[in-house]
Formats: structure tokens, sequence, C-alpha cells
């Protein structure tokens, strides 16, 4: 190992799949990459199955030696499961010899307010930094999209590395430029990464993406079963829909990788759909509840969101659907008359749906902002995941393009184009609610999204009335239309059916 | 204090209105009650303002009174906030010479993991106890419904008051009795309390008792905005609406006072309806957040108890509402034709979606009856909800009969007698929901009740195009319809828009 002291750019611990890609990412950029596994056979395999990177790869058999390997300052990257796996290779690291100067980058999916303790946690020991990663293991290979948060300075030490594994998009056209292939990275184009902020700001904003990622396949399956269900459509059928709305405003990496599954066939059960004998019971790794969750806890309305995250809850609970599938009724769905305009009133309901959806998920990253005294460039996050990740999209350039005429902006659904699309989709997204409710088809996102618009346009909600409630039942107070905001009053109701007490506090926990 | 030394049958600690309104519940008993407050004087003025009740009570100025006042095994309440108060008081009150047999009760809304981490911290101390408490200030005060978790030896010391103190319902007629006043309690019925289960089960029902009551109360709203929305009737119409739907299956609590509540005259402009004068933003204390968290956490499809949760918190956005008002459109309602027919159809999706929020709460305490360990007996829980709470209604009676017909009922769908009423609402049910999209009134939880319908009776979901998704961008694997479950598969994804790979695992985080 003596010959690779102090000569490697950066270092790659944990090779998973992600972490193998990543490091092949880099050494194809010219970088020279020092890997560590703790199974040291996965590290000598992995390196003598890629013998001629460009920048090369590195083999440590021990973590003293992983840090002997690095220039000062060191950058050692992690992947490894998050949570504590994370922090038992951070304090292998420094017994290994990391100093305070060195860089730690967490590449993994941490949750954020861990990377804010560990930031402060082994502040004298390294800098931590913590860096969100989207594109699954292509993305990973060839160009992900890269959310780095942490220490300013850091960043400039990592920036290079991270502007050149980054996915890249065509500055004309904000669209990903594809192509690259094993020892042939692309050249050229604007990168998919940018500083996010301080401390945990790259793995929160990394989560939202991932929320709104679930938010996104979800919708997808709803114009799916419509698809299905209302025009009885082929899967070939299908695709070719997709493929179509691939070609417009919905054009992007889920729509175009719906059309290419709808038409695979199946492996073993030969000419049939594929899709057909996929268990329909839908996996999830914590991210969307993570941030469904903290919209909860910051009181932000992301109900589309949290709704995707039910879906898959819902879809986990096969048996118990089979079985109540043969003992609650349901209306037969009537096949729709006018094909066309269906088709085009369920990509409207996409469309007016995923608006809604990214617009909780901007508005919960400016919650964040607000909590965490972040200073978030919106019109950047969005430009950053126009490639590499699994939500790419031609729609997120006009979400830049919505913070660059107003960088203030409270809400997406307030910036003129999205109002617009909306206005436009809007008959045919409330059209498409109305059907599926007569019908019996599943469409939870459609349904909260548009719950969600027409709440937030509403300048009076009943909750009037709830709050009178409270006031009655636990005298929690309320405020009045008449009356400046902050000013709480409690009535005495006089009731009979409520005995007379002397309120002098609020009771119940409501 | 010397005459009170190991006279008193339990003690009260925290005297706000929750405090002292279960105090003086116990004394109308004829149980001689300790009280303390930090600030002494609160405790002095109480017990001067309530001289002569049948149990008394005993002001004590230091917790070291407090103490010796008790009988032994002592039996100290403590009704404060949530959070590191209650640890505290527990802290000081070993301090002040509690004992390891004496029974520390927390009757406040705890989260009931503090209370399972509680009950092992201090073993060794006391014995700690949690009981949820639910009524608001007047149920505290003339009967709660209570429930208890813990030491089972300890509920048997605390039973006899328990059981004095709570709700009573009529045998017969399964409604509370109602008629107490001060030093006047109910005599007789069946109490509203009963042994929930260890540690934290008592905490953990009276949380999920407060998700029910969001989505009970937000279900109320909705109903009144579509009363108000399509059929524009005034405050006086809807409060008869509302007493008529409470003689019928809807007879409840919440929707009694939502009557009283709509017949209320503003007290400062006179001769106006209340809740005209009330602003639309209700506050919430977090029973509701972390019953979704929970669900969220669990994996259980709990999504119209979110979706109540999220109103409140798109409630509290009102100025942001306000000016989105001015710039989102939407369509103008249409006057509906049919008012009687208008107004069955709602309360029918209220009825409907009723039952699904119970389901959705019920189907919660199983998740966490298998997670904890405990044996809930649900019947009981909703028996002892029939009186006392927030969200007692006649609905609760029916609860218990279908546990009682089937311990095992898997969902609450499932039994026969709400089936039934489901399949005799749910085309008016389906009706309201589309007329609500197609007019633009917001209706978040009926939509969500009827989705989760649609999706738990749905044999198929498209989570197979979901599931396919996450195998084609993150090699996250499927299950086949045609192979047993457990066995899981990737496909080696043909398209040419996908580089070929050497796939070894899982990647990304979705």
């Amino acid at each position: 190992m003596n010959d690779a002291t102090s000569s490697c750019d950066i270092g790659m611990i944990g090779l998973a799949v992600m972490g193998e890609n990543v490091a092949l990412n880099m050494a194809d950029h010219g970088f020279k990459v020092a890997v560590y596994n703790r199974t040291v056979q996965v590290a000598k395999d992995f390196v003598a199955r890629n013998p001629s990177t460009p920048g090369g790869l590195v083999c440590c058999e021990t973590l003293k030696d992983f840090v002997r390997a690095l220039k000062k300052p060191r950058k050692a990257v992690i992947l490894v499961k998050a949570g504590p796996p994370v922090d038992m290779v951070v304090k292998q690291l420094i017994e290994a010899g990391v100093e305070p100067d060195d860089i730690v980058v967490d590449l993994g999916n941490s949750l954020w307010t861990d990377t804010i303790r560990r930031e402060q946690e082994y502040a004298k020991q390294c800098k931590f930094f913590g860096s969100g990663v989207s594109g699954g293991e292509v993305g990973a290979r060839f160009g992900p999209s890269l959310m780095p948060g942490g220490d300013p300075a850091s960043w400039q030490h990592l920036e290079p590395i991270w502007r050149a594994i980054a996915a890249k998009v065509d500055p004309a056209t904000g669209k990903p430029i594809e192509g690259a292939s094993p020892g042939k990275p692309v050249e050229g184009g604007v990168p998919c990464t940018a500083y996010i902020g301080p401390n945990g700001a790259g793995h929160y904003v990394k989560m939202v993406h991932n929320g709104i990622e679930y938010i996104d396949m979800q919708l997808i399956c709803e114009a799916y079963t419509l698809l299905d269900g209302l025009l009885g459509m082929s899967k070939d059928e299908m695709s070719r829909v997709f493929s179509e709305w691939n070609s417009g405003d919905l054009d992007s990496y889920l729509i175009q990788i719906t059309a290419d599954i709808l038409q695979q066939k199946d492996p073993v059960q030969k000419d049939k759909p594929f899709v057909d004998f996929v268990l329909d019971t839908a996996g999830q790794k914590g991210t969307g509840k993570w941030t469904s969750s903290n919209a909860l806890d910051m009181g932000i309305p992301a109900n589309a969101i949290a709704e995707a995250v039910f879906a898959r809850c819902l879809s986990a609970l096969k048996d118990e659907r089979v079985e109540a599938s043969k003992h609650l009724s349901g209306p037969t769905p009537t096949p729709v008359a006018d094909r066309q305009g269906t088709i085009t009133a369920i990509r409207d309901a996409l469309y007016c749906s995923k608006i809604c959806a990214y617009a909780q998920g901007f508005q919960l990253m400016a919650a964040a902002q607000a909590e965490y005294k972040w200073t978030l460039d919106f019109g950047t996050i969005a430009s950053i995941w126009r490639g590499g990740c699994i939500i790419r999209a031609r729609f997120l350039q006009k979400i830049t393009e919505a913070y660059t005429r107003n960088p203030g902006l409270t809400n997406l659904l307030l910036d003129p184009y999205f109002n617009d699309q909306i206005k436009q989709g809007q008959a045919n997204w409330r059209k498409v609610v109305s059907i599926a409710a007569q019908n019996g088809v599943w469409a939870p996102a459609f349904m909260s999204a548009l719950s969600y618009y027409d709440g937030y346009r509403a300048a009076h909600l009943p909750a009037n009335l709830l709050q009178a409630q409270r006031d009655y039942f636990g005298a929690h107070t309320y405020e009045r239309t008449d009356q400046p905001r902050g000013k709480f009053f409690h009535l005495d109701w006089p009731h009979p059916s409520r005995p007379q007490l002397d309120i002098k506090g609020t009771g119940g926990g409501h």
C-alpha cells in the first residue's frame, strides 16, 4: 500500500451497488479513488473487476491504509446503511487517523437531524459533511443529482469532484445529456449539483426529493388504474399513452420508464405483460415517511405526499385486501364513452395533481429553511433535479423559472405559469376525481391534491366551527374576525347541556 | 398538616382546570384528596373555594406534606403539561418520600413511549402508572372516560376510585347518564373505565381516541361547509339539521354541540351567528399529529386521520389562503335542486366516512397491540368511550357489538352491521364527493375516507406498476403473482435508455 500513500483524491467506504458505482463514476472522471469495504474481499473483487479506469481504484484492506492513501485534506465518502452504521464508520475513521481538517462525507440517505447532530458531535475530530444523492444505481454510475450540505469551506474542496461526477443537463434545452458509458462520461453541460446549505440542508432536501418521488409515482399509478378501470386499455395501449404524455409537459424519467415498463413482456410467462405478474405490494425505505412526519411536525399541509406513503402502506396489506374484496361492495365501473376525452382528462388530473405535490414539497422546504435558519435557493434546487435523479423532468425547468421570476414566491400555485396550467386543467381534474368516486376507482393522491388546491384557495375554511367546538368542550379559546389576530376569547357557553363552570384555563389535549 | 397525615385516599398535583376538576370529582365521591400546586396560593385558593366537599380537599404546601398526607400505598396523580414537567414532578415526589410500593399516576396527555420509558426508569422508586383521560373540563368534573395502563397490581388499588369518578352509561340504552352537579354525582350505571393494558397502553389508546376526535370534528366541518356552500343554509337551519342527525345513527356529543354552536348568537354582534365571528384557524396540541406519525411509522393506512391533522395545518395558514383566494380560480358552486336529498346524502357521506375513520383508529390499535405485545380488548375500549369523552356516541355501542360478535375482527368494515351501513350509504357518499370535487368545495376527509374504502376493498391495487418502477430504477426487486410470497425477483431491464449494469444489490432509498 505504500505506493498509494497520500496519492488518492478521494476515498469510498461501503461497496454496495451505490458505493461501487459512485467510485467508478469518480474514477471515470480521472480521480484516483481509494476504496474500502468491511468485507475486504468485496473491495478486492471490485478493484480486480475494474483494473483500468482513467483515475484508478486503490483497494485498501484496512481503514488505516485507507486514511493513509488519501491526499490532505482527506476526503472520505461513506455510503453505508443510514443510522448507527454511519456513526460507527465515522468513529472508526477517527481512530484510523482522520484529522480535524479532513472531510468525511455521508452520501447515504441519512435523516437530516442526524447530520446536524453529527456535524456538531465530530466537529473537533473532522469536518462532517452530508450530501444527498439521487438517481439509483444508474445515476450513481453515470451522473446522479447531488445535494451537498455542510461547512462551505469543505464544499470548496468537494466541489470539483461533485461537479465532475454529477449528471449534466444541456444548458439550451434544460434536458439531461444522455449517452455516458463506462470510461466515457458525458463531457460539458451544466452539472446537477450545487451547494444547498449548512449542516443537514443537503440531506433534508434529498428527503423532500424522495417524498416528491413517492407522490410522483403514486400519481402515475392512479392514472394507470383509471386508464385500466375506466377504459379497459391493454398494457401496450397504455404504454403508448404514457409515451405520448412523455413528449409534452409531463416529459419525465418516471413517465418514460412507465411507458417502458408497460410494454415489457414477462420473462417467464412469455408474451404476456410483465406488470400482470408483479405483486401489487410496494416497499418503502423510510424517506417518504420522514417527509410526511416532518410535515406534520412543522404543521405544513403536505397531505398528498402523506397520501402516497399511506397508499404504499395499504398496498402492503395484500391478504387483507383480497379478503375484504370478497365482502365490501362497490359500484361496477361504467365504461366511458369519450375515450380520447377521458385520456386527456386523466393527463390533466395527473399534471394538476403533480403541480400541487411539488407545491407541497417546496412549501415544506420553505418551512425547514425558517426552522433551521438556512437560506435555500429553490430555483437552484429545482435546477439540480433536472438531471440524474428519479424525479427529473421538463417540469423542473418551469419551477426554476418560477423562482427566478419571483425568488420570494410563497407557493408554486401562485406562479403565473402554474396557476395558468391549473386553470386550464382543473375542469378535467375535477371530472376525473368525480368519475373515480362514482366508479369506485382508487385515486387517493388525485383526490388529496385536489383537496389541497381547494383548501389553499379558500379564504374561509370551516375551521371556525372546529375552533368553536374546541372552545365549547375544552375552553381552548378562539380568535375573532372583527378583532386583531393574537387576541383570544372564550365564550361562556350558555347551553343547558353543559353545567356552568368557573372557566380558568384550557382543558383536554385536543 | 399533621391532622392530614396518612389520611388522604389520593392526591392531585397540578391544579389547572383539569386537575382541579378531577380532584373535585374525587372529593364528590367521598375520597379525601390531598392537593398540591407549584404556586402554593393556587392550591390555597382552590381549597378555600371548595370548603365542603363530601370527601374533603387537603391543601399541601410542600410535596413532603403532600406525600405525608397520603395513605399507603400512596396514590399520587400528576396532571401537568406533558413532557419534561412530568419527569420533574416524579423526581420531586421521589425526593419528597414516595416509596417503591407507592403509585404515581400520570393523568396527562403523555406520549405513550414516554410512559413506557418512565415505568422502567422509576421502577425501583415507585410504581409509575399512565392513565388517559378524556372529556374536557366538564368530563373531568362530572365523569370523564378513563384509560388506565400500567402494572395490574397498581390498577387494583386505583380501580375503585377510577370507577367512581368515571362517566356512567345506562346499561340498558348504552347512553351516558347526565345530570350530575357539584356535590351530587351520578349514582349507578356502568363506569367508563377499564384496565387497558401494561405500561403505555392507556396513553396509547387515549392518543388514538384523540386522533379519532380530530377526524370526527373535521367530518362535521365538511358537512357544514357542504350545507353552506351547496345549499346556502342559514346557521339556524343547519343547527336544526344537526339536531335531527343527532336523533339517529349519528347521535353523539360532537353532533349535539355542533347543533348548539350553530344556533349560538354572538355575544358582541348581537343576533348574528356566533360562528360567523370565529376566525377559521384551528389550533392543535399534538395528539392528532402523534397518531398520524405513529400510523406512518407502523405502516398503517390511517390516511383520513392524517388528513384531519393536515386540515388544521391548512386552516392555520389564514393569511396565505386569503391571498391565494384572490389568484387561484375555481368553479362557482352550482346551487343544488334536490335540497332534502342533498342533506341526506351529506349525512350518509358523514356516516360512511366516520365508519372508515374508526376502522383506521382500531386498525392502528391492533398494530400497536402486536408491536408492544399488549392484549387490547377492542369491544371494551369502545364501550368506555360511550360516556364522558369527546367522541362519545351511540355509534360506539355498535363497535362494542361488532367486537363481541367477532373478537378477532380484522377491520370494522368487515363487520356485518358496518358493512351494511356503508352498502346503504355509499351511493350518496360517492355523490357528495363527486359534487364537492365538481363544485370546488373542500372535503379532504370525505375524500380520503372514500379512498381508504376503495383501496381496502381492492384485491388489486396499481402497486404492481409502482414496484416495477422501483425495480427498474433501483433494483428494489419484486414479488410475483405466480410465485409464493417472500420470493424476490429482479428483472434485467433491457430497455436501451438504461445502460446494462452488473446488478448486485439495491440502490437508492425510495
